[in-house]
């Protein structure tokens, strides 16, 4: 595409030059916002155009795309509770952390956001682009670039799936283990400080990165930590950057500790006279101290989802059900398993649905964990679904789960709820007819009102997908403006244009 | 004291005086260094005297000690690897939040340093006060606020040690797993983001705070989180703190994740004809996938430590060995011991000792939590003992064992090693005459020389005891100048002024 064409073809691009001069002229015409410390002013169209010309000199023709097609994949995602009507201007495709070094130097020379991408499934438009700006596609960087079993790591770039990185090291004996949706990639993974249902058992995103390479604003280029598994040598940057969502830099190589693949595996699913009882048969396995692999909570409408998406052989029950995954040593999974039958028989739990072949193992953890992807499969024309999650201390999990589903009932909204109920984790998704405003007003209000609720309880607005644009609002209630003044302190400190995927976690002004 | 005494009466004090003109005139014929936008300027006399009788008037005439005693125990540690000639020049005893942050208040006025305090145990001179100024010890912040077994954390106060934090709660079946030194306290422990031998289980502290109440630098207090066990929800501020050693702000209020007290647990100890063979041994016990509770070497001084100070009935073989601690249901336990012993003898190790007596079991593994004093406990007049500690990826921790225990050796000093072999932590503690300057000397260079070998092998230069002011040029080795820039901006960022403990982690010129 030529040079000339790049910022006139496409409405979306045009969207975003008028999103960027609106800026500009926002605070030519607010001085008192122009006063601030830390507003962010952004490149206009010629100096984009000599940033993406410098780049395409650098890096080579195909390395910034403009295409409209691809705007528009890099800007919007059907699974993101919410889109604007902005796009990025570029996509830039770096293949090493050098080159993604040269492309933020451009970028902060010329004052233009930087937005990562890698696997696109997040939820809460963390990759959407406000400001507009350069979308950095990760994707040609999506090696395992060393296995070191016999210090159980790994060093790999960001567009690798975590799927697919299991496949690669499962010769050694050895896996990852955070699992969030299926196709999650590591780089997002870390932006997001994601989990999934092996938390419980095995902890988040952040207990399992050793080290980081990441490009700062400037284009400078640093390494976290060195690789012991431990260290308590100066500030935990590592832990920093996990979980901020590619508003202080661009990760481009991630060190990963990693678990031996246990002896043995074992999923048993077990239905419940009501989510009360699953909830009290969950609470007292965690607390008799049995090392659960994973415990999920899904309630009676996502089983009839499962059942109806197809996705196991298998017709379930559909009532309040828990799944667990049990794994050990072979006489630890039995015993295990025998002491969590117990608990779940004194609470009126139904027989022991206990899966011993592998296939059927699978599938039916992978139907927990396509839970998402199973409502998804049910839109009709013109449906979109609404995936949220909150997290709340462990005592609290079934009120919130039980007052929410009751309000999207009363309100006739189609809802199903699932969680991670031993870390006190919790999703609802919501289907609901996108064109038709009224419909999605009441989603919304649902979902924040939900958000408040845990807030109330002492917990969170997010326990696993991250801020993004979705929940700035929420944060704020969240934490309050001191706290999230310390945040913004950090970010001004270390991205001082403010154009590190600005307009995420919070606003900069 | 009167206040007419307060800066004269102490030689020590003097000496900080001194230090503080030392610094100021430093600047003034250095103008190229106060140019630069970081260098601190500290209060003079005057100023001081100003702010103390100010907190005097505040917090009553008891919150402010000036005694020449007092002041020498706040800056002077007899476990530290270095100590300073210079003291603080006051000791603050705020007993709420609203007091440390009125001393904050008055600090950041007048720019005096602050330096937090609680058990005083750190190995690195972490709490030593090379610019003065006042030291902050919580130890009337000492208590458990709130205990929640339902949600399975509590919060509490900053002195509360974790050995008297865990007799506390042992009511509830819970307990916190983070166990380093006996006399270790919780907000030193988030201070250096310590751990201990249950890290190769469950992790180290920073795995283990929830949230934190942190007074910054202006006397702002910001809580980092809510209470859930997960989320997502902004940058990770506690995984921040954790592990800045007060350099950022002065943690108040800690909120601990627990974990269930487990079902069984058993205690066993296996010697080796070599440290090779049991170092191979526990990497096959690590990537067999047995759930060890935990597995700790010690070298055979160390053993031979342990029989000298008598910390337990038995006298035990002294080659090296390997202390193993089983936890889980009682069938797992069981299998576990059976897998382990198992794998051992195929390395050759000796019988399985295996403490069935609950005290016997408890004195044997206080033995290896007390390696330290005892070593300490052999000590002749004059004698002193150097600990130290790093961390490498797992495959080379038996090398760097091995290497560094034939340096000392062939030097002729008395040196004992022990590691948390299951995390690649290793600790060394070298006794020396203190009054023997060349020996300190070659103590000194073994030191660094092992913590150069474990920056070689990608390691670090301290796995659970933080930089202070021992480690600093170890940090710049290990990290370089680009990743401490990023730390310092952080820093400046939070504590504009350089009063938060400074001269810590890095030096701030």
């Amino acid at each position: 595409m030529e040079a000339s064409r790049l910022f006139g073809g496409a409405t979306r691009s045009l969207t975003y030059l008028y999103c960027i001069n609106d800026t500009s002229s926002f605070l030519s015409q607010n001085p008192a916002a122009a006063r601030k410390p830390y507003v962010p002013v952004y490149a206009k169209k010629a100096e984009l155009e000599r940033a993406v010309a410098e780049l395409r000199g650098q890096l080579g023709e195909d390395a910034i795309s403009t295409d409209d097609e691809d705007l528009h994949r890099h800007g919007y995602s059907e699974w993101s509770s919410i889109n604007i009507d902005v796009l990025p201007v570029a996509v830039a495709y770096p293949k090493t952390t050098e080159e993604v070094s040269q492309i933020a130097k451009a970028c902060y020379q010329h004052k233009i956001p930087m937005i990562p991408y890698s696997g696109g499934s997040s939820l809460e438009a963390n990759f959407a682009a406000p400001f507009g700006g350069v979308s950095v596609d990760f994707c040609f960087m999506d090696k395992v670039l060393a296995l070191r079993p016999d210090d159980m790591d790994l060093t790999c770039q960001p567009a690798v799936g975590w799927m697919s990185l299991n496949e690669q090291i499962a010769h050694s004996g050895l896996f990852f283990p955070v699992d969030p949706g299926p196709s999650a990639m590591i780089g997002g993974m870390v932006g997001t400080s994601c989990s999934g249902t092996n938390a419980v058992r095995y902890g988040t995103m952040k207990e399992w990165v050793v080290n980081l390479t990441v490009v700062l604003a400037d284009g400078t280029v640093i390494k976290t930590k060195r690789r012991p598994r431990k260290s308590a040598a100066g500030y935990n940057l590592t832990g920093l950057f996990v979980g901020s969502e590619g508003t202080l830099g661009l990760v481009t190589e991630i060190t990963l500790k990693l678990a031996v693949i246990p002896q043995e595996t074992s999923v048993a699913v077990v239905n419940f006279p009501s989510l009360r009882s699953a909830a009290a048969t969950a609470m007292s396995v965690v607390r008799t101290g049995i090392p659960i692999a994973a415990m999920e909570i899904m309630d009676e409408v996502q089983m009839g989802v499962v059942n109806k998406a197809g996705a196991t052989k298998k017709k379930w029950k559909e009532t309040p059900t828990l799944f667990f995954k049990f794994s050990g040593t072979p006489g630890a999974v039995k015993e295990h398993i025998e002491q969590v039958r117990e608990l779940s028989r004194k609470q009126g739990g139904g027989d022991f649905d206990f899966t011993r072949d592998a296939e059927e193992q699978k599938a039916l953890w992978s139907a927990r964990k396509e839970a998402l992807w199973s409502m998804m499969a049910l839109r009709r024309e013109g449906d979109d679904v609404w995936s949220t999650d909150v997290a709340v201390p462990l005592s609290r999990l079934a009120d919130i789960i039980e007052i929410s589903k009751k309000e999207m009932d009363d309100l006739g909204l189609f809802a199903s709820a699932l969680g991670h109920i031993g870390d006190g984790n919790f999703h609802e998704s919501i289907m609901f007819n996108k064109n038709d405003p009224e419909e999605r007003r009441k989603v919304q209000e649902c979902v924040y009102r939900m958000v408040d609720r845990a807030l109330e309880m002492e917990g969170t607005c997010t326990g696993e997908h991250g801020i993004g644009l979705g929940k700035k609002a929420s944060l704020v209630k969240e934490l309050g403006l001191d706290t999230i003044g310390v945040m913004k302190k950090i970010k001004a400190s270390l991205d001082p244009l403010g154009i590190m995927n600005p307009g995420k976690i919070f606003d900069l002004q």
